[in-house]
């Protein structure tokens, strides 16, 4: 016999599991209605360059870790990675650079990595992100940051800090970028191959190499904050005294890049700050995107956006001790038939406790108290509507609450208000 | 530059479609929770004989349909077709048998076809179902199609019959295919090349072709009722008994017997029974499947379910006019800044507004007038916020009201409660 089991690094969310994903769905949701962002559902798959183009061909994500295949038509498609392309990708094609204003959008759902299995790390995974277009005002870049923030206040998660730096505008970059190459020149015998690579392709990412964090290239690297443009800085330090007007605790963090290649100027990344094991752990984080739409159609709309796990997020919250208070389970209530007759009957009672909103449950096979009791144990029902055949024909039914253990003859007709309470 | 493109047969749904599909998706899952339904999300993809091995090998939607492919470990995945047979294999990777009583299941999400390209149909498209395993009560049955028929009630829709139909146990089915073998023998030269092939494999799969419906080898078919053992054949009498109890209107179809290789006995569709267009139209169906849990793992466990189409049921509720009372637009608030200051402090007031679930907005780029009641125009904003120097240095600000044309001082403390009405 076949040994059926789900493809490594993919997961089942059932139960607990499954609510306390949706539960942080429908919260980062409803925050980011108030901040007038509406919900975008974009396909599973792409077509690859949506991807390759805008994430960049020499990135990780890109070079390394995408799910890419043939169709049946022989096109290249890719499950997509991340959230970001693929919204501007259908912003472009919806035309939404026509829409008057701003036009903000949430959105969450799978992404696919193809990653090294590690702890905590799966290859099919959640996100949570919003991406704004159709604005460049350092004001936007903060509120976008809040909104991100008040989702984990909102959800509960304490000593969340937010690291911030700038990476400048295109010519910011051009620059830094010279100045690296000049300063890794030294250092390339010592490099892994990816970054030998990137010395030519793309220096700033050797600043986010995997392989070896402490190497002594990375110890006197020249700031990406010391080859800013005039605006660029200003830019810059508008976003930090706007932040400071809202206390909220950053820090800003030169070397914070990110691994992707469309961002300029901002970008942020959401950081437990605690003195226990999750010290350090990144929830999420994003950045402005000036230039990737025109990139893409040649009309210039500049971008912003933020992304966070799922996963993640739950991870934190059951160690911070949160669900608790969250997840309650609602009140059940199980309808017994002590015969046939009444099992039938039972059947349609529970059908219009249903349709009232009531959680309504039965033994489909046995009319024994027994059985049926057995049940209403198993499912911590709290109410356990009796119906035999004095019930049935008087339309009266006897009503157990397992809490307060009383029981009550309660009319057909009013069972429902008696059961709401 | 590229032209950046959604996949054929790929959408994407936002502002009023996507409202459309969540608004589906949340209300079936109240319904199914009623039932006692738990929520499971499974991965995107399983490995390939996870659908090979129970849809059937054989069946359309796995010989043509799939898009399977190798991952980076030379593993064969398949993206879901279908919910049933991922959903089992976590049921038996989890071990979920080992529960005492019913398993409850509800599930939604995407799944994927490479179907020819039709007008709405989608290669990528949405499912909601329900799978409960652990018993085998025609009682079961008929809740389940029940709670089906209440989610479409209960969205408001009309005109919905249940077709029905029993394509019996394995020894029914085993009697049938040798009676169709027999009777086909006579057409197998008209027969498409598909069906030449099935006369052997799979006879039954005949009845479903798509290829002629009106093939004459279909007129004189014989039934799959005559050919039921005596234990299904009472199976079936029964659901039927107690489907007349519930006054849910159904057809019996003897020529019904679903696409999918897992079904036995009890099958059905939910089919739209009007007069306009819609008429006929399918909005999904399920059917119990004995033996499916037990030729995957030899524990021998019934199950039941169904599943329809999101993208379907949200056609019929616009076709129907059913939505036009479900999606109300929320109010928002437009919060002015006239000055850069007040610009400061208006972002803080949102930032109030929208921790208290109000959906503030902002201009961040202007402190005019003109350009900040345009914003409020365009958002079609119920209430507009306005703070100049005087209403900043006050703490008292000034609250338009767009509907009513009227105009108030509103204390920064009492803002919250005086919005919400």
């Amino acid at each position: 016999m076949a040994n059926y089991q789900k493809i490594k690094g993919t997961q089942d969310f059932y139960d607990l599991s499954a609510k306390k994903l949706t539960y942080i769905e429908d919260f980062a949701s409803e925050v980011a209605e108030s901040y007038g962002c509406k919900h975008i559902i974009t396909p599973i798959f792409e077509a690859t360059e949506v991807f390759v183009k805008n994430v960049g061909e020499d990135s990780d994500v890109v070079s390394k870790e995408m799910y890419t295949f043939l169709d049946k038509g022989h096109r290249s498609i890719t499950l997509r990675p991340e959230g970001t392309a693929a919204i501007a990708r259908s912003f472009i094609e919806n035309k939404m650079y026509a829409n008057p204003g701003l036009t903000k959008y949430y959105y969450y759902g799978p992404m696919f990595r193809h990653e090294r299995p590690q702890v905590g790390r799966y290859r099919e995974f959640n996100q949570f992100g919003i991406e704004v277009y159709g604005n460049a005002s350092y004001l936007l870049d903060v509120d976008v940051i809040l909104s991100a923030y008040n989702i984990f206040n909102g959800l509960g998660i304490k000593n969340v800090t937010i690291k911030i730096n700038s990476i400048g505008n295109f010519e910011s970059r051009q620059n830094y970028s010279k100045a690296l190459k000049e300063y890794f020149k030294d250092y390339v015998e010592t490099m892994c191959d990816d970054c030998k690579r990137r010395i030519n392709t793309n220096p700033m990412r050797i600043l986010d190499c995997k392989v070896d964090k402490e190497h002594v290239a990375l110890k006197n690297v020249p700031c990406i904050n010391d080859y800013l443009t005039l605006e660029s800085k200003e830019y810059f330090e508008n976003v930090l005294r706007v932040l400071d007007e809202f206390k909220v605790p950053y820090i800003v963090d030169y070397n914070l890049v990110r691994g992707l290649d469309y961002y300029t100027d901002t970008v942020f990344e959401f950081i437990i700050n605690s003195d226990d094991e999750l010290n350090g752990l990144a929830l999420g984080g994003g950045g402005k995107y000036a230039s990737m739409i025109s990139s893409m159609c040649g009309i210039d709309v500049p971008g912003i956006g933020f992304a966070f796990g799922l996963e993640r997020i739950s991870a934190v919250m059951d160690s911070q001790n949160i669900w608790k208070n969250i997840l309650n389970e609602k009140d059940n209530v199980v309808v017994m038939g002590l015969d046939e007759k009444s099992k039938l009957e039972s059947l349609k009672v529970a059908d219009e406790l249903r349709k009232a909103g009531i959680e309504a449950q039965i033994d489909y096979n046995s009319c024994t108290m027994k059985a049926q009791f057995k049940l209403a144990d198993r499912l911590k029902s709290k109410y356990i509507v009796i119906i035999g055949e004095e019930e049935r024909l008087s339309e009266i039914y006897t009503v157990k609450n397992t809490e307060l253990k009383t029981q009550e003859k309660v009319e057909k007709n009013k069972l429902i208000d008696y059961l709401r309470g």
